[in-house]
């Protein structure tokens, strides 16, 4: 059974209106008369980061990616609680791999201001990292399945940094900085998500690749989506690393690891603090379409990175 | 390093009231006027549960480990997450560990009425499950921490039962199948916990072992037990099995995996769903005293089981 169909036959038990269909980023709870959100995020060495990623930087990334999940619905955690697998343990003492990564955590809870309030620490073979985080709901909480036909479609900041810092990272390279730094240690857009919580239809992070997340927004949504893939937002340094070409746009659109909002909206947009860029339009029909100064651009088989399925 | 350095280490950052120390089954946190209770419990394939165990088996341990901790503080859940690591694509799709699991667990989640609300699925090499589980407090909440001179220690239920039970399965012994159902479907004491939360001092589950976790409460307490091993209740089941005797005692008490409640009281006890065992005092001073009809009884170099390490 693949990812996907073990998903599915998740899906088919879950009725809670809680879970969203496990569709969402985040389950949204009602529990005492507190609206609660809450995500969990694993990484997997090998996986999700790779096994010479300065173990401070996992850390950070285990708390930023599922900050990122609650900034897409635009709120603030109140707790976290961790998974942690403690492998060869011999090792370890050698290198301080974990020690290094407790004090990693420490200092991105602090920076982020999340206290950290429980977990479970086990033995095993595989360094698996996973997070609970739990918020509340103030406002409006945006789901994927909102977006209409007219609606604009944005995404802040720069999209495929990370991308390009993960194959710098890979072929061992330590420049340029800016790239390697999108990839491990990514910057959740928490205050630009409680700013447009209000004001979208419809809102998710993107963590897979633009494209494949864009799709996933349609079929939740039940539209379509057309981008012009030269407005996507690619950093100066992408472009100076990787040349302006639709080949390069390509493989910033399909990279993931971005952590940026990606919302649907028709209401004039609230004051941001971050970068946000109009790449496209929500029309009927169903899948994503994609265009450039050329014309139509074809498809990638591959809309985003599927962690290895 | 070890489990019990990286959770000292983990410890010196925790310093949100929420997680009382990372000392206590769960955590304690008030979100939005509720008052929430979170815990996360995790199975490892080969350290927690044995690679023949039936899946369904395993899918009910994760979430009855996890109800567990939440017996102990007298709640029960609104919601569960889970993060479930997937291995070996090819032999899982022959096998149907997967779908079978998914099974159990619906099976399982509809017996207590948790609804699952989210997780996460990855790809691994190692089979991981967690979960995490949140409810609401109502009334008290009991720590590890209450325990005073004085008060009576209590059990729930029979203890030892499982441990016996992990070592015929892993002789791949089929009977007696009380022995085997204690280990693989263990009961958590949920309305106990209910009944027992108000009138309690303080109150835990035993996972570890019955000596281990006494230990374990006395240290949170600043208090000592005084514990007769004559009156730590065990199953019919359990004495046909390894006969009556010190060693039979003291193997049960420092087995683990019963998941009943211990817990001290000055006050008289609620009506309880299940048997209650009064199997010692609280004392001043520290440590666990055992005893029996034959005298002081030397306690062995383990108390319980450390998971591996």
């Amino acid at each position: 059974m693949n990812e996907k169909g073990f998903i599915a036959q998740l899906r088919e038990m879950v009725t809670h209106p809680a879970a969203r269909g496990l569709l969402d980023d985040a389950a949204l709870l009602e529990v005492g008369g507190a609206r609660l959100i809450i995500t969990h995020d694993m990484l997997v060495e090998g996986v999700h980061f790779l096994p010479d990623d300065p173990a401070e930087s996992v850390a950070w990334k285990l708390l930023a990616v599922n900050l990122s999940d609650l900034a897409a619905k635009g709120v603030r955690p109140a707790g976290a609680v961790m998974a942690y697998t403690l492998v060869g343990q011999t090792a370890l003492a050698e290198t301080g791999w974990d020690a290094a990564f407790v004090t990693g955590l420490g200092a991105a809870l602090a920076h982020f201001g999340v206290p950290l309030i429980g977990g479970d620490t086990v033995l095993g073979t595989e360094r698996s990292l996973g997070m609970t985080l739990i918020g509340e709901a103030i406002g409006p909480v945006p789901s994927r399945a909102g977006a209409v036909e007219g609606d604009a479609l944005f995404v802040t900041g720069t999209i495929g940094d990370a991308g390009i810092g993960l194959a710098l990272a890979r072929a061992g390279r330590s420049e340029p900085e800016a790239l390697l730094e999108a990839y491990r240690r990514p910057q959740p857009q928490l205050a630009a998500g409680k700013r447009l919580a209000p004001k979208v239809s419809a809102m998710m992070d993107v963590s897979d690749g633009l494209l494949i997340d864009v799709l996933r927004m349609t079929e939740a949504s039940g539209v379509s989506a057309i981008i012009d893939l030269d407005a996507v937002p690619l950093s100066a340094a992408a472009l100076s690393e990787s040349g302006e070409g639709r080949a390069t746009r390509l493989a910033a659109a399909t990279a993931g690891d971005d952590y940026q909002l990606l919302f649907t909206s028709s209401l004039p947009l609230p004051p941001l603090p971050c970068p946000v860029t109009r790449i496209g339009q929500i029309a009927r029909g169903a899948g994503v379409h994609v265009h450039d100064r050329d014309g139509a651009v074809p498809l990638p088989a591959q809309l985003g990175w599927l962690h290895g399925s």
